[in-house]
């Protein structure tokens, strides 16, 4: 595991650290706010989005960014696909916690400018926009020089976002405190790789074809580097439409970094639960083919990526069919995956069948 | 002029195109809001921030980020104080339309991570978001590996923020409308460089001074590295004092890239006014030295560096000196430097004098 999460070039564990620490300092800036507005709500620690008292209203807010995906669009020259992964990032962050997403705010570091490669970035940050029924209401181009490298020549950049939405006072956020043993798990199939586990990812794919394994072909239709920039499916206006037909949504993990064990255990910690997951979709082809060239072993791959699901949704086991009916009738595809059970730990049982099943007994 | 832009190693012209491809798109989203929260109020194009329809409330939002200072806190290996350059840029961008800082979000790419650093960083944001009365609600740490590059060894960094405030339904926004003919220019010291000009800056001092310019002495008390990364004040908390005193503030600049012609006119273009400002504080020692190092004509510095001024009133003459007073009171360098002119172009008198004036007629 810890090999494997070194092998990414991350350290999982100094991450973790440093987020504490970020945590722990921002935290000892919540009283500034006593008594006026924007006083955070959420207190727990390590949600993706904090809660503010607007007073009729609370506001949430929260900052992601598509990470070295970029690299994937650097090297097949296409650039107006990453709006999708940036909207999804944050706005379905937002949308795991119940909290309708109403505008984004962009921030663009780059070396140098190319006002064509701006231009696609933002055709595909607008289109997103428009999928997920936000406004981009404000951002920042950072013309940075030398702070900024990537892939190839020409204009390179790290892309983040900050989302805000709104949750009207009288209506509870979905933090997972309801959940249940019993509820269904409803998983929301991805497109392919979302915008995290890229670093792995490249790794593996630079070390089995080569520092040009973008043009080398997956299969006789579309390369490498097509299929790794696949852009995120936005889950945020399904759960609207489930929130807003009364679906008894319990909880909502964003299958982002950690995959579906760390972030579902995020959804079934706050009341002590587990889940066994039999029915998960099966992971893309591209998925299975690049974690068998890593010689990835599946726990570890169920942390690394997503495997097949974006976005899990814990849900009252009496409404799970009508919810999985309504997000199929929006053209997502969906499906009872699994079921909350009393005790900790998360039991994936391979959709891919013939191994063992993977068992995470908590501690992320 | 335009050799003078070219040699920061930043294309301004470019920058301002590709920031109107950007906000073209971003508009094209706010339909997506119509009759629901979050519909852009402001659709003034190059405002910094936008301001938000959330029915009692108005909702603000702005992205910015420190820059290549950065690079500054990493030769001298301070990084306690970039939080108050972070927050001054978001904030008071937010104070310069009237409207209260609330929360902040903030985005840290780093190649490594380093414990120590990170802990620097963000003990700094959290006694600037304390000053500034806001609460640091969320954020992001994304590792990017060789995508982000600095000066020598060990963790490399940029760091952006966005920050949301509010603005009550009834209370205006400042945005420069109510500005007239004879209205009196405050003007708010700096501190020294907040946090634009420094790619031209260092160009400058690495050309006089050698690589190693951080270590040289400034004089015999503090090098050039400590010179470089004071500070930048927070006039937030002073626009707020006054809003609630009932000053009657018309326009307000916050001195950024573009300095006091740059971010001025912005104020003044609505009405076509212009100002004749004879009183500014004289650039700090260190600025006019590197100034002269540079070989850097005022009229192009004015633009370039904030000249000792980090933010700009106009006031109507008869509340100017209660302004004075009231910010004063609160430990703000604050005096009357100027006053409203009819018809278009500022004409600033070099508070240093024996050259001619520096005359700007619009065309930022």
């Amino acid at each position: 595991m810890n090999d494997q999460r070194r092998q990414s070039g991350l350290d999982l564990d100094l991450g973790d650290q440093c987020s504490a620490i970020a945590y722990g300092w921002a935290k000892r800036t919540f009283p500034t706010r006593l008594g006026r507005m924007g006083l955070p709500v959420l207190q727990v620690d390590g949600s993706f989005c904090n809660l503010m008292d607007f007073g009729e209203l609370r506001v949430a807010m929260c900052s992601d960014g598509v990470g070295t995906k970029v690299e994937v669009a650097e090297r097949t020259r296409r650039y107006d696909t990453l709006g999708h992964d940036l909207v999804a990032m944050v706005v379905d962050d937002l949308a795991a916690n119940g909290v309708e997403p109403v505008n984004v705010s962009n921030i663009l570091d780059v070396d140098v400018l190319d006002a064509d490669i701006v231009d696609q970035l933002m055709r595909g940050l607008h289109e997103a926009a428009r999928v997920a029924g936000v406004a981009v209401v404000g951002g920042e181009i950072a013309e940075l020089g030398s702070r900024v490298r990537g892939w190839g020549d020409g204009m390179h950049f790290n892309w983040c976002a900050t989302a805000i939405g709104v949750l009207p006072r009288g209506i509870n956020p979905i933090d997972g405190t309801r959940v249940a043993p019993g509820d269904l798990v409803v998983a929301l199939r991805s497109r392919g790789f979302r915008s995290n586990g890229f670093s792995l990812a490249r790794r593996v794919l630079e070390a089995d074809l080569g520092p040009d394994w973008h043009d080398r072909a997956w299969d006789g239709e579309v390369t490498w580097g097509q299929v790794m920039l696949t852009p995120s499916r936005i889950y945020s206006p399904g759960v609207q439409a489930l929130i807003a037909s009364g679906c008894a949504l319990h909880g909502i993990a964003h299958v982002t970094g950690g995959g579906i064990p760390g972030n579902l255990e995020r959804v079934l910690e706050p009341n002590g639960l587990g889940a066994r997951l039999d029915r998960l979709f099966p992971p893309h082809d591209f998925m299975t083919d690049l974690i068998r060239r890593g010689g990835v072993e599946p726990r570890d791959a169920y942390r690394m990526f997503n495997m097949g699901t974006g976005m899990l949704l814990v849900v009252a086991a009496d409404d799970a069919e009508r919810c999985v009916a309504l997000l199929r009738e929006r053209r997502y595809e969906a499906q009872v995956a699994g079921v909350v059970t009393p005790g900790s730990g998360i039991t994936v049982i391979e959709p891919l069948g013939g191994r063992e099943p993977c068992v995470f007994d908590g501690g992320r």
